[in-house]
């Protein structure tokens, strides 16, 4: 058993004083505010982790190298496949324990990393077929973060074209041996992704969706008008549509940036209780544009938030995000409040949940002077204020930030040596 | 005579490798990039200054408190009003002081204010009618930021409506009366602003651009739709023509904000040589919209940055949000290159220049493996990874964040209290 005593703690929707906690197996056994009985102090404002609903761990390597001259969502992605050329199960191991040490430190507890790396580079499999997904495994175990990995079955390289250059490396052929392969994962928490309509074939679709059963199941959707109007050229209907039609929404799913959304979309998404994970730093870095989160939120979407290409790893900035660019959108503020930003993009610190806990410090130039309450994390803290983190109680960061930087540094020379 | 040794620095647009500076009597006397001899030195990548050219200090003391429920700008500025009531000479002293060693830790190294609280609160003069003036001069001298101290001329609650509640701290009674009180100012850089075309009256616009002659001259332009609907109403023409008609606009003049503009707008600001500050993280926070940074540029505007309400107060993150919104309203990449944002928002280390240094830490777990040049200051950096900074050949910053954040504290609980 493990108890802290946090000076301030945001617990049911409000910030509450010497909060008293206890963790034994990795859940809370006890939480009570105003307690007298003493136990290790963590000083600050503590938050339950942030959950992280959409990674790319190895796009880490392209943060600050592809934003040279100009270029779209396109381009950018002809960068990305030269890293994803670049990866061994060696140094995608170190790299994706670096990027998770940095989420960790960041305030994120969970990862569902969508992993499409799957082969040698000229798509051959591995020895171990899945020695990529057990990289990641390993990282995720070394750092604390609580993984769980989406396993992505990619097989063409647009409607009705084949794989072509890194796309050989995420290809199984088809998605009976997508499932073979995922099948013989280790690990205790897999799920599956659909990587989107341009990848997957329509009619392979059901495949993926009976193999993983009741199991998380992800896709990206609609980040950019160019893949609406492709999906409705070639199959009369939009990527939402498609999903819905081949059973891959539902309670289970998860729909990836749901950007540029239809009215009859957003109705689909809600009718099938399916979560959307935005990613508005990457939306903006990408150019993506604005997502409907106020419209998905009032017809009863679950919306959540992935740190996706990892051109932002921190999950302040990234709330934040969402709320700013709402206002943008709308010309109007407050269009969600702090609590129900963090309810729903964080765990809760609660009896029988995961005893994740992320503190962060309220004297910081960012910080100080801010109300100490849930206003403070939501409008003024950076990734930069985070000064400790337990993870399934676990310590998994201390507040040594330059030690993150040097693992990011060494881990990712490794991929561009 | 200082002199640097800086392991990288951003010059003459490129980063170069072991550049030696010196710096005399505040400006630069010798840059010499692959330098052989040593001097004292400064690790990580340095940047010139970057100039703050829109600030109203004492809002530091609203960041996280104006949050609660939702809102529009116009809910916004009665909580701003709440806290301009509590302002004293000795308070504003001290809350400038901890906001300059903000923006100096974060990498401004210059900053315009546009002070408009001038009165006791009953709108009767100090003793000395220039006492909160004096006070922001005192705590820019304390700190070491470079002041340029706008003096506001605020007259009106409204197109013809007076003054109401806080803003009677804000008049003189008319722009004559304005002129002489600003003219025993004690400072050597004293520039005056039109508040807005809500706040001054058209005809007293041309008193205060001949009070001014060639000093800088700032005025908030179309930050919002319904200030540009009620000067339509009013005089026929948009906030830019009220002002151009007034002689306001030109090389001295900025226009800050400048979000919702016509494209007659655009071209009176370009025809006149008018720069504008943009705010895009206090545009966000507000809800403004998203300015036409972009369109600007192409008609030969000067485009610069501000801190405006220091719901930010970084110019990593305000210059990534000019880039960032930009995508987000064209939906494509590279709006301006990382080498331009700098540019444009940046002194230069040149002989003859301010001897301005702002050094970033490249292993940090932001900057850490990003490429080490302009890309890492622009896409990657925050205000976090500043560990040294120094204005005018002083140094001003050490990497003591923490020490920052407890002057903000101390001297925002003063304001509140």
């Amino acid at each position: 058993m493990t108890a802290y005593l946090l000076e301030k703690a945001w617990v049911d929707g409000a910030v509450r004083e010497a909060v008293r906690v206890e963790i034994e197996d990795g859940v809370f056994t006890s939480v009570e505010p105003d307690a007298r009985r003493t136990a290790t102090p963590l000083r600050g404002l503590t938050l339950p982790g942030f959950a992280n609903t959409h990674s790319h761990a190895f796009h880490r390597a392209l943060r600050g190298r592809t934003q040279r001259g100009s270029g779209t969502f396109w381009t950018w992605r002809e960068q990305m496949y030269d890293a994803a050329a670049r990866l061994d199960p060696d140094n995608y191991f170190a790299l994706a324990r670096a990027t998770y040490a940095e989420m960790l430190a960041a305030g994120y507890t969970s990862v569902s990393e969508f992993h499409y790396v799957h082969h040698q580079p000229d798509g051959t499999p591995y020895d171990d077929p899945n020695a990529l997904g057990h990289a990641l495994v390993a990282a995720a175990e070394a750092t604390g973060i609580r993984l769980t990995l989406l396993d992505t079955c990619y097989l063409a390289g647009g409607i009705g074209q084949p794989v072509a250059g890194s796309q050989v490396r995420f290809t199984d052929g088809d998605a009976d041996r997508w499932a073979e392969r995922v099948a013989a994962i280790r690990h205790d928490r897999v799920g599956g992704a659909i990587h989107s309509v341009r990848a997957v074939p329509r009619e392979q679709m059901p495949t993926v969706v009976a193999a993983l059963r009741g199991r998380p199941l992800h896709a990206h959707v609609s980040e950019q008008p160019a893949e609406n109007e492709a999906c409705l050229a070639a199959y009369g209907l939009t990527p939402t549509g498609v999903l819905a039609e081949a059973g891959a929404l539902g309670p289970d799913a998860t729909a990836v940036h749901a950007t540029h959304l239809t009215d009859a979309d957003i109705a689909l998404l809600a009718a099938t209780d399916t979560e959307v994970s935005l990613c508005p730093t990457t939306e903006r870095d990408l150019g993506d544009g604005i997502g409907p989160a106020r419209q998905l939120a009032d017809a009863g979407v679950r919306i959540t938030i992935g740190s996706d290409s990892q051109a932002v790893v921190d999950p302040f900035e990234e709330v934040r995000a969402w709320e700013m660019d709402e206002r943008l959108g709308s010309i109007s503020r407050g269009r969600f409040s702090a609590s129900d930003l963090l309810a729903r993009t964080t765990g809760r610190i609660a009896v029988g949940e995961p005893g994740d806990l992320v503190t962060i410090d309220l004297a910081s130039p960012r910080t100080a002077g801010t109300g100490a309450d849930e206003h403070t994390a939501v409008f003024a803290a950076t990734s930069a204020d985070v000064t400790h983190v337990v993870a399934g109680g676990r310590p998994v960061f201390d507040g040594d930030h330059a030690r993150i930087g040097r693992d990011l540094g060494a881990a990712i020379d490794g991929v561009w040596r």
